[in-house]
């Protein structure tokens, strides 16, 4: 059994990409690091990799991280500009015993020696988007929430288990800002025995929950990767509104050591992206009621109607 | 009811500081930015604030976080260099609703902007250690495993828990490396409703287990803080002897919120120190014997002689 599962339909065609690979019987790492690459360098997602949106000072810094399920490895970058794919670096970070995790021009020394592509992740479309909400916000710059982060969890034919996250965090964000993304825990983690999770959405939330390790450890106690999504993301939903009054978006995906998924959100209009050994690559929506999420095959309305969104012409 | 509790010896004038303004009433934040501030500007200890030890290029980049326990706000800065009190700028953080964690110039930035003391952190002293350093690894420069972060878990009359903490990080690490002290979970947690704790160690093994997040939970499960340092410890230690062959250097302390304390730690030399209401600060060395984590009063004599080691003339 090989099986995949990502945040967000822009993972579809990556997470294909790597479900290819799976089934030959490639690594877990290897498999995720081509379905986060091929997101990042896609052009028109905005949250991630190459035509991510920029931060304040109108510069794109990437967060991602990596994490092998069989041996804990972990690496991770965050706020480190102009490399193409922030996913090989935290990757290749992970095989370090020490320094996993490097910041800002720290990680950009480390990639530029270890050889790792250079790229100018600012493009002019997301120049565009910048100079647009300048003139929108004219008073004060505020950080847009949006929330795309991929994150992915990869099971091979062996039973490894990895996931991986790659962002370009929040639209305005200030500089040297760092989000879940790149948070062992909260954006991310994997344990092979049990399963692996990653999460979407405000950060800054994400973290005060712990949500990825919460999620592995409810699968470890016994619960399917659904009810562990609907429960960490009930919970944390419901102690953040008691403590402050209301609670930023929180979506995550999970996946056991058997390939079987969950997904839960407090949100409306998050999707994900699946595949695994035997089935058809596809992209569902998920809806919260009252506590419950259902999964519903995304339509081919509804998925032409995405990519022609992402992809319309954009002037200033 | 009011107590404090950090990781070692060097936190016992500042906790002392901290505990005679929770004797007066002050908020738990206030109190634990004292303690902490006292250790950052002291300028004997390697591993904290001033005085702190460099990374490879012979900057003092430093880490710090701040978490109440009642809103689960989080500041954390990373990666900062040049400021006198990195736990007075991740406390200010705490305050914004997004943009928490900053790190390296960006984190700086912020700093200088919102008027926080500039200080060059590298000392005469610190100098002679790298340069020694240097000499003696000629052919490679290798991170030194030191660990003595700074962690506070501080409990006031109101009932409110916060925790901070503040480091150097390894000596000799690279530039822009981070450890667990920033991170939400793994350096650091807290949870008014059950208690609080915080990690010292190596970094790279604490984010694997995301420990002061388990050890909370631990604690909101029912287990006495002593408990749930053990079983923590115990764990972690056990999952990366079995997946890695070996485990870093894991010590953590915590505080529920009647002012019960735990300790644990998988070395030798692991110290502390407390201060609760009604009894005289005093500090504690650990051992381990199986699994079991026995405190013992530290006598005059290491006392003496920790802090004349510390403070002995260096020369190259």
């Amino acid at each position: 059994m090989w099986a995949m599962i990502a945040t967000w339909r822009m993972a579809l065609e990556g997470i294909t990409a790597g479900g290819e690979m799976l089934e030959q019987g490639a690594a877990a790492g290897e498999a995720l690091e081509k379905a986060i690459c091929d997101i990042e360098d896609f052009p028109y997602y905005k949250s991630v990799g190459y035509g991510g949106l920029p931060n304040e000072e109108m510069e794109v810094e990437l967060d991602a991280a990596y994490m092998d399920g069989d041996t804990f490895d972990i690496g991770a970058v965050a706020a480190i500009k102009d490399f193409a794919n922030p996913i090989k670096v935290a990757k290749r970070l992970s095989a370090e015993s020490v320094n996993c995790m490097l910041v800002s021009e720290g990680a950009e020394k480390f990639a530029h020696k270890e050889g790792f592509e250079r790229k100018n992740m600012l493009t002019d479309r997301a120049k565009i988007h910048y100079r647009k909400r300048v003139k929108e916000t004219a008073q004060e710059l505020r950080p847009y929430i949006g929330h795309d982060t991929v994150g992915v969890v990869a099971l091979d034919q062996h039973g490894k288990m990895v996931v991986g996250t790659s962002t370009s965090g929040l639209f305005m964000k200030k500089k040297g800002r760092v989000g879940d993304s790149p948070i062992s825990g909260s954006g991310f983690y994997a344990d092979s025995t049990v399963g692996g999770a990653s999460a979407t959405g405000l950060g800054e939330d994400l973290m005060k929950g712990c949500i990825s390790y919460e999620i592995v450890r409810l699968m470890k106690e016994g619960h399917h990767p659904q009810a562990a999504c609907e429960i960490a993301v009930s919970n944390l939903d419901a102690e953040l509104k008691k403590r402050r009054g209301k609670a930023g978006d929180l979506s995550v995906v999970a996946m056991n050591n058997k390939g079987e998924y969950g997904v839960a959100t407090n949100i409306e209009g998050f999707s994900f992206a699946v595949c695994r050994e035997g089935e058809t690559p596809a992209v569902y929506l998920v809806k919260n009621v009252d506590g419950k999420c259902i999964h519903e095959l995304a339509s081919e309305e509804w998925l032409n109607n995405y990519m022609q969104t992402r992809m319309a012409p954009l002037s200033e």
